[in-house]
């Protein structure tokens, strides 16, 4: 048995447990309190990326041609100016084939007990505190949402998928007795050995602002089921993969591994390899995380791999009513600010019936419904530092220019709730900040609403009634994707109808939800994306994630006749 | 808890242990004799048959527009006479579509259950008869091999998929409570809740073959996780396909379910609707059965739906020595006999040292290995009866063609060991039949036994040594695929480095088999089709053939404080 597997054991016990029953767990530390963490690990991480600036990325990387590295941060707007190898892709995947090798002929345990050791290694606080100020820099999100969103939450996603390898894994016995007799003929004993095959060489395609939380759960679940992994990196947000690929591929070496089980392939926006990487014939797995345009086109045109995508939708939230109508307000601000909305699970679209809605405080009209989003909104956000906690930057400044052009598409048939407006970060001047957008139209205003974009925009529309704001909502989830969808309603009737209405538009559902953050997806709970409409074709995780990345062959052979 | 499921529980828990441990085990009857069965339920069943012929098959069918029925029995060469439905495709999809809707409302346990039922009804014994004369006289197996084969050994493949469905099923909870505290907020607690949503339409295409045996397993899977399924039966063995349909929707009917969960689209050669329904808007999972060459089209062009596939390979056997030369020459000879080799575990390839090998007989020669295969296949056969027994009919007499293509093309390079020719059949003299080919050619000749002949045709390859043998073979399985391979051999070394080599070309490996019917597939045991090499994506059954036929969604609400 696998010392490794042996000293990680009770986590991964703890994980399977989790995910079976589903109640909130985490094995990770989410918060970065020097109550926890003390004062010296955080400073020197702070020096450590510091020195990361301004140079190569010390990583030794296989079939290196050059360098590449485009990084700006989102907080100062001053490039990064770090760099990482260039490489031969298909040097890269020789490499890969390789090291597949003699890995996928290590025991189970030895393969899951690796990856346990890497989550333990990412997991420690000088490891989170360095991965939050890379990822801040980077993808642009605000230190505390780094530090548990890309930190502890992303290690859970990982560690949740390794629990479902695992168990799929161990779902095939490794030998088996068989007899029986054929006719008139002698009885036949046979012994049977089973071995797990990898299906080879696994892509792992990461987003620009969260690719520890989808690069976790891909990677470990093709690593521990055997097969060398592939990370391309987005050319915005490379250092924190970098960061996470460099600790990977030490734990193998460290343990006696071939490291280039891991590798990276970091390329720019003008000279992209993600084409050459989709399509070499030595990928076997695709797991994709980014624009759903793309995530589309991965799946119509990659026959050759598994392709597990997820992407975006427009998340919808209905109101038909609520006896809690301050909190609702407070709850979806905060979707419509949290990270810029720049999360999959932001909220978009909120459906109010023209006619207004009941609530706790009695009737409220559309434009009062307005008007109690927008105020809830200025009030997250009314101190910098509270708005710089919550909104972080915006990772791309394309954004400006949806908040810009949907400013100016409204004027003909809706309103403007709330301009964006820049807001001050109160320790980086230069930060690339906005403010939600928030845009009233009609319900037959598709054309405006029905897609997703990307930033802090949000509508409230305006639906004849509950019932059609429903009907809206799931339409936009069948022909646009949804990764969360909410309803707010105090009438029984019509949460059973909303609830059914989403499951048949294949979307989950929320209900009700304030005094927390609504865009928060749990590792070991929430079964995150259904795969069935056009945000995603994979849920992270499940059995169906993990089970098809492996293949089973066997060998039988005579054996002697067993007692007992 | 549905009735169906409780009555049939032991069953499925029986078949849930032997899957997970693999041993030997059926659920249902495979001997025809009449000391299981009377002779009544046989006669009975004959006339039952006869009844079939000559007029429209008596099944309802949706959307039904013309009849279609071109089957000819190869025992008799004189038409069935029997036509079925041509339906509507686009209408028949509405219909299946109408159907899921209130199926996959349904528990976990009532659509199980209706399956097991569905299993129990197809294997009473006046149906298990039946299902074999319609097999004997479409798909051209002796009654033996219908009647176990397409009987009792399918049977056993569809609960064995139906035991990894309900596992995999209840692997998700149906309910779970959450709690966890956010910042300084109030504890928040909430309830889920996960309900299971099925992927949409299955179209489940049938081989002329052994439809059975693919069948069951595919459409177990698709039905009991929720989906509608449209079975596309091959026009030359549609008979025991419409049988099968008939008893299916006669169950869902009598259980108060939409008949239409389970439809036919039956076809003829020259109008064919398979491309329709593959590239259906509708087709949501595709079980293919067939030849490789149009499978693997599937794979490559359906990127609607999920596809599983099972077509055929270059099954090989390895000789590099053996203690039982008589027993490991008449379980080649079998394989090469049964059925005609029109099985998916029949051998094609058979690589021998050309200096011959070490056996308990002393050395024998290359020539002297290809005598004694040749002896083992006339001993087999001298018979008429065992023959009949043991070869059955050609399906498809183009194979006549085929074999007198192959006795033509080996004459520059090679030698005819055995020439096929028809055996008279003790009870049908029109019967089509043939005895195997038997070629002797090089290892240089690849492009005469480098791809599969479908039919009683095999080769008997001259390798520079045992290693040469096995590079030669496994090289084939990468290229062409392979669902069975066979190695002889007493020295270890050897056989540890033919099972690495084929399990490295994502094959399984029979070591030493004698005394047994080496095609033989184990349900709940062997791990039909690796899904690793040409020879078919898809394992029948594992976790990874079941989990993503359905997906998961889920409500989150508030909920109350749990205690304890």
């Amino acid at each position: 048995m696998s010392e490794l597997f042996e000293r990680h054991r009770a986590r991964l016990d703890k994980a399977i447990d989790a995910c079976e029953k589903r109640y909130s767990w985490t094995a990770f530390t989410e918060s970065p309190s020097s109550k926890v963490h003390g004062k010296d690990i955080p400073a020197a991480a702070r020096v450590a990326f510091d020195e990361l600036l301004g140079k190569p990325f010390d990583i030794d990387m296989p079939a290196t041609t050059s360098s590449v590295g485009e990084e700006v941060s989102p907080f100062t707007e001053i490039p990064l100016g770090i760099s990482y190898p260039r490489v031969d892709i298909d040097k890269l995947f020789e490499s890969a084939k390789r090291a597949q090798a003699s890995w996928c002929l290590q025991t189970t345990e030895e393969r899951v007990g690796l990856c346990l050791e890497i989550l333990d290694r990412l997991a420690e606080p000088a490891s989170l505190f360095l991965n939050a100020h890379a990822t801040v820099h980077t993808a642009g999100q605000s230190f505390i949402m780094a530090f548990a969103g890309c930190g502890a939450n992303a290690l859970d996603r990982g560690l949740e998928a390794l629990a479902y390898a695992y168990r799929a894994m161990k779902d095939v016995p490794e030998t088996a007795h068989w007899e029986r007799r054929f006719g008139a003929a002698a009885e036949t004993h046979l012994e049977k050995r089973y071995r797990l095959i990898p299906r080879g060489t696994s892509v792992v395609i990461t987003c620009a602002t969260f690719p520890q939380w989808n690069g976790y759960p891909a990677i470990l679940a093709s690593l521990s089921t055997g097969n060398p992994v592939i990370v391309k990196p987005h050319p915005k947000t490379t250092l924190p993969v970098a960061l996470f690929v460099r600790t990977m591929r030490k734990v193998l070496a460290k343990y006696g591994h071939d490291p280039n089980l891991v590798t990276m392939a970091a390329d720019t926006r003008n000279d992209p390899v993600t084409i050459e990487l989709l399509h070499h014939p030595g990928t076997a797995i695709i797991d994709f995380t980014g624009g759903p345009q793309f995530g589309r086109w991965i799946e119509e045109n990659c026959p050759n791999a598994l392709v597990y995508t997820e992407t975006a939708g427009c998340n919808s939230v209905v109101i038909e009513s609520t006896d809690d109508f301050s909190g609702m307000c407070d709850a979806i601000a905060q979707s419509l600010c949290q990270a810029s909305a720049q999360m999959c699970t932001s909220v978009q679209n909120i459906f109010v019936p023209e006619s207004g809605i009941e609530t706790d405080i009695g009737h409220v009209s559309l434009d009062e419904v307005c008007i109690g989003l927008v105020a809830s909104v200025d009030k997250l956000i009314a101190e910098p530092r509270k708005a710089a906690f919550l909104c972080g930057t915006l990772v791309d400044e394309n954004i400006y220019r949806t908040i810009e052009a949907m400013t100016v598409a409204v004027a003909g048939s809706g309103d403007v709730l709330r301009e964006s407006a820049p807001y001050t970060h109160p320790e980086f001047e230069r930060a690339r900040t906005a403010t939600p957008l928030m845009l009233k139209v009609n319900a037959a205003d598709k054309e405006l609403y029905g897609k997703e974009h990307f930033g802090p925009i949000s509508f409230v529309i305006a639906a004849r009634d509950a019932d059609h704001a429903l009907q809206r909502a799931t339409e936009d989830v069948r022909d646009h994707g949804a990764i969360t969808s909410h309803v707010y309603s105090t009438n029984e009737q019509f949460v059973e109808r909303a609830e059914h209405a989403y499951h048949m538009a294949g979307a989950s559902l929320a209900c009700n939800l304030t005094g927390m953050p609504i865009n928060f997806a749990a590792a070991y709970s929430d079964f995150h994306v259904t795969g069935l409409n056009p945000a995603g074709n994979a849920c992270l995780s499940d059995l169906a994630f993990v089970t098809s990345r492996f293949r089973i062959v066997q060998t039988k052979f005579p054996a002697i006749a067993q007692t007992g």
